[in-house]
C-alpha cells in the first residue's frame, strides 16, 4: 500500500500465472505449452530478424503478420487485430468493447484472468454457471449484458461448444460484443472465425503461444469486424505504438504461413491426449472430454492438491486450482507421448501407495 | 465510430509515432534511432535465444534483466520494474501512478503520448509553459499538482534540466509522484537514477530503444521505491503477466551488461551532434542546446514543413511537428557522420535554391 498509488491499485487483485519454475529437469505440464518446438520456418525466419535492423523500430501495424494471419483465415487484414500476446489483446478488449452500463456475462469456472481485466478497467461482470457436467448452456446467456466472453474450448475445463451453438449465442445477442477466446481452438475445435463476415458483434481471439509454438515469443490476435477492430487499435495507439517487436513479427509470420507443421504437430497432440485420457481413465481418473491441450481430471478416491503435491516430489508439475466447484480436478497438460508416459508411471505409483 | 465501442474510445486521439517507411535507400532522420547497431554481445544473447525453448512462456518477472539493470545503476532488483519498451512503462505510471484527483503537471511542449494517456486512464492535466528560450523552469511546478512528469531532456527541444533542479522539483512536491522520462539521458545527462534512494516520489523512466540500440525489440524500465515498483506490477500482472519475449529479455540483459559498447557509440553519437549542430549553425540555423541524439534547430529565413519537404525530395526524412511555438522547427536524428554530412549537403542546395 502507497499514498502515492492510483485509487485502481489498491483494490487490484492481480492474475497469477502458472509457475514458471527454474529448476532443470522437471517435466512441465502446468502451463499449457506446447511439447514440440516452433516450426523451423519461424525460427530460420527468427534468427534471421536478428540483425543490424534491431536498432530500428518496428512495423507499428505488423502489416505481414496480419496479412498473414489474414491469409490463414481467410479474411482482410482490416479484420485483423495483433498483440502481445492474446492477455494484451484480451486486456484492450475489455477497456475497448465491454465496458459499458451493463454488466457483461462470463461462466463461473473459465480463465481466471477475467476478473482481474474487470478489476483493472472497472467493467461489471454476472457470472454464469457451468451446468452440473461443467459445459456451458448458451440459453443461460439470453440475459441483458454489456457483453459476453467465453473461451472455447472452456478453460480450465477443456470442454468444447459447438459453432451452432456459438450462433445461437451471436443471434440472442445481436446488441452485444460477443468475444470468443480460443486460445485452444486448434486442438479439436472448429473456429468461429467462419462467422467473423456474418456477425458483426463476433470477435474471436487466438494465440500463437499453443498450437503455434511460440508461448516464448508473446504474440495474439483478435479477428472481427472492422469496426470492432478499429476501437481495439483505437486503444493500442493510445497505449503503445510498438507491441510487438521485430523478432516476434518475423517469427508469428513465418509460423502463421507454415500449415504443414502446424497441422503435424496439433495432430500429435491431439493423439497423445486421446491415449492419456485414456490411460487416466485406466487408472480411475475422471476426465472431461478435452478439446485442448490439456485434460482436466479428477479422482474419486484421491485428493487432488495432495495429488498435484506427491507429483512434484517426482519433478512432474501440474495446475491446481483452489477454486469453488473445480478444487479435486487437475489440468494436466497434453507433453509429449514420453512426459504423458512418465505421469502415468508417476500417477500409478501414487495411487497404489 | 461504433455502438460496440466503450465510452472512453470514442474520445481518443491516438498518439501518431514517426513515420517508419517501407522504402529503401532513406536516410531515416525521423525517430531518434540509434545509427549504430546493437551491441554485439546483445546479437549473441539474441540469436542464442532462438532456440527450441520459445515454446515455452518466459520468466514473468524478467528476473535477470531487473537483475543487469540493478546491477547497471547500483539499485536493487525491487526498485527495478520492466516493461515492452518505455511507452508501456509509461502507460503504467499514469494509470497506477498519476490518477489523482488533483491534475498532473506537464510542459507544453513535450513527449506527445503524455495527454494520450491522460486521455485513456482519465487522468486530469495542467500543461506548463516552457519559458521564451524553450526551457523548463521548475519554480513554474510547485503548485498543487496530482503528479509532474517531465522528460529529461526534454522531446523535441533536447533541452537538459540539471540534477540539482530535479532535487528543487524533488523536494517541492514530495506528496506528488515525480517521473522523469530519460530515454535520452545517456547522451549528455546525468540520470535522476543516483536519487532513487533518498526520494520514495521520485521514479526515473529510461529506455533500451535510444542509447542500447534496440528500438526494434521494445524494452524499457523504471526505476524506484518498491513501494512505486509494486504499483506498477500490480498494474501489469493484471494486464499481461508476460510482456517481454525471451529473446527481448535475453538481448536487454546483455546490453545492460556490455558498457563498453555503450560508452563508445554514445560519445560517438554526442560528437557527431556537436559536429552537426555547428554545421547547422554555420548555415543559419539556430539550433536549441541538445543534449539528447537528436537537435532541434530552426532557420530564420527558411519555412520548417518547406525545408522537410525538400528534404523528403531528396530522401532524407526529418521530424516536423505542426504544433504551436514549435510548427517552425526540425527535429533531426544524430544519424553516423555520412548521414548528418549528406543533410548538411542537401539543406546547403535546398537552402540557396
Amino acid at each position: 500500500m502507497s499514498r502515492f498509488w492510483s485509487a485502481v491499485v489498491h483494490g487490484l487483485t492481480p492474475y497469477v500465472p502458472g509457475e514458471q519454475p527454474k529448476i532443470a529437469d522437471l517435466i512441465k505440464l502446468n502451463t499449457n505449452e506446447n511439447p514440440y518446438p516452433p516450426s523451423p520456418k519461424a525460427m530460420a525466419a527468427m534468427a534471421a530478424a536478428v540483425n543490424e535492423a534491431l536498432r530500428l523500430y518496428p512495423d507499428p501495424n505488423a502489416d505481414a503478420l496480419k496479412g498473414a494471419i489474414a491469409g490463414f483465415h481467410g479474411l482482410k487484414a482490416a479484420q485483423v487485430f495483433v498483440g502481445n500476446g492474446s492477455d494484451e489483446v484480451l486486456a484492450f478488449v475489455f477497456q475497448g468493447l465491454l465496458k459499458h452500463e451493463r454488466p457483461i456475462l462470463f461462466p463461473d469456472i473459465t480463465y481466471s484472468f477475467y476478473p482481474v481485466y474487470c478489476g483493472l478497467y472497472g467493467v461489471a461482470f454476472t457470472k454464469v454457471p457451468l451446468d452440473p457436467a461443467f459445459r456451458i448452456r448458451v440459453a443461460d446467456y439470453a440475459q441483458p449484458n454489456g457483453g459476453v466472453i467465453l473461451p472455447n474450448p472452456n478453460a480450465p475445463t477443456g470442454c468444447l461448444l459447438p459453432l451452432a451453438d456459438i450462433e445461437t449465442l451471436l443471434r440472442a445477442n445481436a446488441g452485444s460484443v460477443v468475444v470468443v477466446d480460443e486460445a485452444y481452438i486448434d486442438f479439436g475445435g472448429e473456429s468461429a472465425a467462419a462467422l467473423v463476415d456474418r456477425y458483426p458483434n463476433l470477435l474471436v481471439v487466438q494465440t500463437l503461444s499453443k498450437s503455434r509454438s511460440l508461448a516464448g515469443m508473446r504474440v495474439g490476435y483478435a479477428l472481427g469486424h472492422p469496426e470492432l477492430i478499429e476501437g481495439l487499435e483505437r486503444i493500442k495507439n493510445s497505449f503503445n505504438s510498438y507491441p510487438l517487436d521485430r523478432v516476434a513479427q518475423a517469427g508469428a509470420t513465418a509460423a502463421m504461413e507454415d500449415r504443414e507443421y502446424f497441422d503435424r504437430t496439433r495432430g500429435a497432440v491431439i493423439a497423445s491426449r486421446e491415449r492419456l485420457a485414456a490411460q487416466l481413465a485406466t487408472l480411475g481418473f475422471e476426465v472431461l472430454p478435452s478439446a485442448a491441450n490439456f485434460v482436466f481430471a479428477r479422482h474419486p478416491g484421491h485428493d487432488a492438491a495432495q495429488l498435484a503435491a506427491a507429483l512434484r516430489e517426482r519433478k512432474i508439475i501440474v495446475r491446481h486450482f483452489k477454486s469453488a466447484r473445480i478444487e479435486q480436478f487437475l489440468r494436466i497438460t497434453i507433453g509429449t507421448d514420453e512426459q504423458c508416459g512418465a505421469l502415468v508411471t508417476a500417477l500409478r505409483d501414487i495411487l497404489k501407495g
